[in-house]
């Protein structure tokens, strides 16, 4: 947001990725490739902290879940018995003139949008993105790249059982790449074919799946609202029956006020018993659990959280992109860009400043760097920089969401002690040396 | 090892591997995927561990080094560039009789090694998956899973040098997965079709490429036995130059002897200017930095360390393993397993046991869990486990590699303290509960 409250320019976040080393169109010296993208030495760092935030929080941080990773490849029989071979669809149809390809549920009417002309009828183009094991390019060695990575979970779900002796209810948590073969895609990193996502799979008792399914939402929003995302710009909406899933009975969306609207970051789908029964007839190995209170073997429901990473990255991104009147060191003002990011989410956690280029500053800001980077440097990355004015150099701290920034003056060579200047309120404060790596752990915790 | 120095039994750790958690063949309920793995709940978070202490090492504890991410599927071009569209081939013949598909340059004899049958003439077999983006399956769509994630920095060069305003010698570091269609598998995640890699490309000037080559195989080696990995177990050998990789000047391989002799863990490439001058080239932008000390352009040479991160998780795994005699708690001995893995690998950091399963220690030993979670919970896992007898419940921590066990009992109820384990000496230590968290924290260092 600005600071006079309007939606910001998507424009102004994509050239911001880009300048600073955030997000690169992909494969770019070659012209890009269409809506793929890499992360740079800053995205990467964003992306790791948002995995890690969630990983911290819905796994290490409860006593009812564990992680698992699973391969990307896996047997096809997994999508056959899942429903995706038959119904990961989308209806695609040509124009009989130009010969480009639509998708025919977005269509407002039966002609081509680019040229006006006739429309094939429609066939349906499954998503999944196919290829080859082995040497051999024939039926029995097709293979596909997942488009979620629930099934791995469910497809294991008896392994994961036997080896934690769990009791339902429990859950099983998954970060990883999945593919889509989409027709549609755009909005920068919101919908892309090749994507990260963050997904558990809940196990609860049939008839403990609504009240659960209620609690995950809560729970979900709690993390985006922790990292200090704006709760106002925050939804939840349930879907229609019509867009429902082939797999699920009800599901609650976690929608944000992007700047060209709302949009999903995280679906809360309850999926039933669907999966494990679909693979337990198909494999024909019961996946189920055997309830020793009740005398009996249950088909577990599953309530399954699922959060893009990148969609989640966005999210963050574009909710501490903040412009707004600073002062300058000259007593003047300009417009400053800062991301107001969560400390545990910001790439680069502290940056120290030697106040100028001094040889006499400078072997002590090397060593007030070292010793931050000792200290907090096992949680994220530290920075050293010494180029242009120091007012400048600030700002590229804010613009890059650095919570702090220690500056090194020439009164530390006589006092020991260095300024800390917060990045939201720019207030500084003098700290004894000695005292920097417990000040900066306590702020930095968030 | 077992403690008689004899090497261990790979299938000892295959099997531990699927009894604990740590790995389970994929899709295992259709019968599997040949040669493709998932990660259980303790092997995701050895995995996690693996890649943060390397992240940690190369990317947050030095200057010269900034991370990157970029996709698996790039543009088709980047492989026609590199060169792996004409030469990442291996030569494959047919059976003439039975049909089936050898990899010419491991056969002895010109007849198929099952039937004796006559081979076909070898032809290359490209090792990429290809695939197609977007609804046609056209050559114009045609794209691939990167054989390794090299590329993907190289074609960031320019990217990565104007965002971070880098000078010669600098290095860019990535994590991720990559995909090779080799004929050939085995010996559990030693080799894979889908497989992780860790991988840093580090830009020198010309000239300085020897050396830096040099420095970065001790920099490796250092990283394995900075983790704990036995160092007559490790060395370095040379390829040959029939060995070399077709961008390749020379190659140093960390080798690790595992239960079947030695196997690469990583590779150490001087990749000169072959890939820079060969993307410059084919995409017409000049890769390459402007040297002002020397007032002119020069394409940096590389040399480019890369590991398998499976392959490194193996290598712990098979290094951590013990076997040896120990006393119980009833004064006899009895054979323990351990896994002495290094605490920051440790896929459970702090196990809290209470003596008994008793109302009167439970409440406390909860209370210490919780607490415990607090401070080292941000790090890792930390296990509740109150089932079976304590020695039970000791071996069971053992055998996952659980560095320390925290005991509550009976006493604890009067002196709020309680016992610390060690898991390799079995050492005990009395501790108050109030100086907990810091004990662990110092511990747990390594």
């Amino acid at each position: 947001m600005t600071d006079d409250a309007t939606p910001i320019d998507l424009e102004k976040i994509v050239s911001l990725c880009k300048r600073r080393g955030f997000i690169f169109q992909s494969s770019e010296v070659y012209g890009g490739l269409s809506s793929t993208y890499d992360y740079g030495p800053l995205g990467v760092e964003l992306k790791r902290n948002v995995k890690d935030a969630w990983w911290r929080k819905f796994v290490w941080g409860r006593d009812d879940m564990v992680g698992l990773d699973s391969a990307i490849i896996m047997h096809p029989d997994v999508w056959r018995a899942s429903g995706h071979l038959d119904s990961f669809t989308d209806p695609l149809v040509d124009c009989r003139d130009c010969r480009k390809r639509w998708r025919e549920d977005q269509l407002d009417e039966p002609r081509c949008p680019d040229c006006g002309g006739l429309l094939t009828d429609s066939r349906n183009f499954n998503l999944m993105f196919r290829t080859y094991m082995g040497p051999v390019e024939e039926e029995a060695s097709t293979v596909y790249l997942r488009p979620e990575t629930a099934q791995g979970i469910f497809v294991n779900f008896n392994n994961v059982l036997n080896t934690t002796r769990r009791k339902l209810p429990f859950g099983v948590a998954q970060i990883g790449k999945a593919f889509r073969n989409e027709i549609t895609t755009g909005n920068f990193i919101f919908r892309t074919r090749e994507f990260e996502i963050m997904e558990i799979e809940y196990f609860v008792k049939p008839g403990d799946d609504d009240e659960c399914h209620r609690v995950w939402v809560e729970e979900c929003l709690d993390w985006y609202r922790e990292l200090g995302i704006s709760p106002e710009r925050l939804r939840v909406r349930a879907h229609e029956g019509s867009e429902l899933a082939h797999y699920s009975k009800a599901t609650h969306d976690i929608e944000y006020r992007f700047p060209w609207g709302w949009g999903e970051i995280q679906g809360i789908a309850n999926r039933t018993d669907y999966d494990l029964s679909a693979h337990g007839s198909a494999s024909g190995e019961s996946l189920s659990w055997f309830d020793d209170d009740a005398g009996q073997r249950v088909v577990p429901f599953v309530v399954e959280p699922s959060a893009g990473v990148d969609r989640a990255l966005m999210t963050f991104l574009v909710d501490a992109y903040a412009e707004e009147e600073a002062p300058t060191t000259s007593g003047r003002t300009e417009r400053r860009v800062l991301l107001r990011l969560h400390p545990s989410l910001a790439p680069v956690k502290v940056a120290v400043l030697p106040l100028s280029r001094n040889q006499r500053l400078e072997p002590l800001a090397r060593s007030v760097f070292e010793s931050v980077r000792r200290s907090s440097g096992r949680n994220g990355v530290v920075q050293y920089d010494s180029a242009q004015s120091i007012g400048r150099r600030y700002r590229r701290q804010d613009e890059i969401g650095t919570p702090i920034c220690v500056t090194v003056d020439f009164d530390s060579l006589d006092d020991n002690a260095v300024t800390i200047r917060e990045r939201d309120s720019m207030a500084q404060t003098r700290v004894a040396i000695d005292a920097l790596p417990g000040e900066l752990a306590g702020r930095l915790a968030g």
